[in-house]
């Protein structure tokens, strides 16, 4: 199993909608957040190293799965915790948790896989397997 | 089956992300819009007056399911082509197919519900069965 | 003078555009939170609760004045410091500095009011002078 | 005077706060998005190929004022009015309509720069004058 991250934030005013509740896609943005986190918390250099060292650009969003089970509103607080269960081949699984305080609000399956400009078109991106060093300094204690 | 209804927008220099591809969340944005959108090309008035006359705030998501295949950037056209295949008990299900031109960029299928204020606790909301003239005026030609 | 709150946060990756740097309007967004942060931190209850107990809903933006001078990238931290050099009438100025470290990266000077529900038309806002418990409270050490 | 353009949209549930109305960084987004629209209606191509045709990378943001006089909701019309009154010299001002139907919301003030990226060091920006054939594309008729 992978180590955890816990990203931390707080729901602001501008992050609601007129239901009053957090507007969902919101919930995305603390996500992506989130798996950036996971990475640095880990020791992965920023995208922008990585970008300039190796042809990394980073872990794009391939699909996934959200359940929104209760709602926040601005002034509560946000705890993102997140784990990697499976590095697969060229695409990994990013589990995300929303909580605030004791309330799960939402669970967001990822699946991301790390690219890298395409060597024969520097506009497309093309997966690449997971490095071993990246799975190396993400593994748990 | 019931009707379609197609929202257009188009990507912005502020929708994309350092990668110069749209940011993903961007495309839960145009989702949410396409989803009102919807309901709106269908006649159901604003939410902001069936909250007013029939209590109803809005139909927020449950869970989704989204799959991205191609990506875009800004000055890409986008259109949200937005249909209910199954209206259940009280959530309903919804599918988007995001494209730009003749691409399809990605597929989201969402859960929502209608809900109300709850009639013991007005800060609370509650699923409610999807009204029959609601149902109606979304009803395929 | 009042006193100073201190807002922190993080530039994030979707923060920033193509050109790799903090997109503009997020400056806005950490603005408008280190805004709410002000009150919050000085005593004042919630909008949510002001709004039921006194029909006060909130500082909406009257007009600003923004100054650009240098910009950060993603991983940096962003702190904003606040302060009410003058309560006016009906009309307060708050100036915000935007730091990163030990750098300025924008200063913003805002005009807003403290409004409620009209009384004779809820879905308008009307300004009224800025209450003395709220000033008191906001006072400098 | 130079030519004027307008850059249509409309208010999303989304763009709206715990007030019903447009959240204020949204304004800021739209104006964003008329300072883009502006050139590329005036036939000057996308800063992306710019970019790679005179290293020039936008036209990002010094500084602003902003003057807030109406608001809106969900379903309003938005047209931003765009046009240049003065090219100056490494930084010309951008003035902003903002109106729904017949009403005006706001004005904003822009002073922007054309950049490109430093000839020493190409993470950092240089403002370099207006290019005259930029100007010749925005005359007025």
């Amino acid at each position: 199993m992978s180590r955890t991250s816990v990203f931390r934030t707080q729901v602001e005013f501008g992050d609601c909608d007129p239901a009053q509740i957090v507007w969902f896609p919101n919930f995305f943005r603390w996500v992506d957040a989130a798996s950036r986190h996971y990475f640095v918390s880990a020791g992965v250099p920023l995208w922008s190293e990585l970008t300039r060292t190796r042809g990394i650009i980073g872990t794009p969003l391939l699909d996934c799965q959200a359940s929104f089970k209760r709602t926040a509103t601005y002034g509560d607080p946000i705890e993102v915790h997140t784990q990697v269960p499976d590095w697969g081949n060229k695409a990994f699984t990013m589990n995300h948790e929303i909580r605030s305080g004791d309330t799960l609000l939402a669970t967001i399956v990822e699946k991301r896989a790390f690219v890298r400009k395409h060597p024969d078109d520097p506009a497309r991106m093309q997966a690449i397997v997971v490095p071993d060093d990246i799975k190396a300094l993400c593994a748990g204690a």
